[in-house]
């Protein structure tokens, strides 16, 4: 029979995983809002990130718990403080999809800009490394988690040319200022979810093999 | 005399200090070169970065090895998990510092905008919070660290007004579309800033009172 504190880590990671599964579906509801200017959704995406804000608080109150009551070592203690630190990156992906949604709702009220593939390859690359981190994450796979990390310096090309393309843009089509820049702030949000993946793949490898491999990921 | 936990708690707090002082001049200087169009200034923060990062990986050893050896209860164990938070933040807000210095090296190169009173005031509400909640910290004072909870709505309503304003501006002076652009950036940055400090002074509830009042802090 499993112990009382291995069953507590079962439910620590449910909650991480279900908390994950909500971002990942809030983001691509997000991105799903922006490209479609589907503001039904967009609306669906900030009513349910109460629901996640929920969680992150149920995880450190899980954390602290274990932590307490248990004084976990080794490998165990590693995989409570990297849940800690993946439910805050989490939440932070929410928020983004939050804010990628809001903006959606106010770019369906004017008339859509040209098609822009950069911000579709942006938005797929940030939801990609979403996804590929939380896989790291349940599969435990450090290859994965270094792969999440290499892709942050396309994400942040990708949102330098998104601005560059659309600051010419404005200033031929004065119009389009206000869209513009409601698409250029949803670009650095975009940019801020890969940042946030890489963070997720960062503790994944601490959780794994216990190095912090933070601020050179490169390495 | 003093045992080895105390003395390792102790070390732990003297590096979060550090950090702390190190972002908040890092912060001062980034709005610095930002107002006064300083390229040399800009530049010390782009360079004083790397510090404040690896302080980060020294807050986060500290903190593990604390948790590891000497299984700590209650208020120490709060301590070390709020320590671990907050050094988090204070690199965050070290990086959009950052981020407001590059922003300062692009603006000095074109003429400047017209002076804007609120992009002043919200980089010193920021700054601000930034100072509270870091005395908050060292004081231990859960009253101070709500009232930087409190300013946090007043640095998002200037954001949104900032980005308002200079929407206008742009439309009228379309040769200022990048500077007003990258100004826009700026204010995001500073507010990001704002919330990074409600975090800080989350976590120092937290660490006192043993509260998590994330996500309603103004209850």
């Amino acid at each position: 029979m499993e112990s009382r504190f291995h069953q507590e880590l079962d439910q620590l990671k449910l909650t991480i995983l279900k908390m994950a599964a909500l971002t990942e579906t809030a983001l691509e509801k997000g991105i799903h809002a922006l490209f479609e200017r589907d503001v039904e959704i967009a609306d669906e995406v900030i009513r349910g990130d109460r629901e996640i804000n929920l969680l992150e608080i149920d995880v450190d109150k899980y954390c602290l718990r274990l932590l307490a009551l248990d004084q976990p070592m080794a490998r165990d203690l590693r995989f409570i403080i990297g849940c800690m630190k993946i439910s805050v990156d989490l939440e932070r992906i929410a928020d983004q999809a939050v804010n990628v949604a809001e903006r959606a709702i106010v770019l369906s009220q004017s008339p859509p800009l040209p098609r822009n593939p950069l911000m579709l390859e942006l938005a797929e690359t940030a939801l990609d490394m979403v996804r590929c981190a939380i896989s790291a994450f349940v599969q435990e796979n450090v290859t994965q988690a270094r792969d999440v990390c290499q892709l942050d310096d396309n994400a942040d090309e990708l949102n330098v040319t998104v601005l560059k393309n659309l600051l010419n843009y404005m200033v031929k089509e004065v119009p389009a200022v206000e869209r513009s820049v409601q698409t250029i702030i949803v670009a650095r949000c975009l940019e801020r979810v890969a940042d946030q993946a890489t963070n997720i793949a960062e503790s994944v490898i601490f959780i794994v093999q216990g190095m912090n491999i933070k601020h050179h990921c490169d390495q």
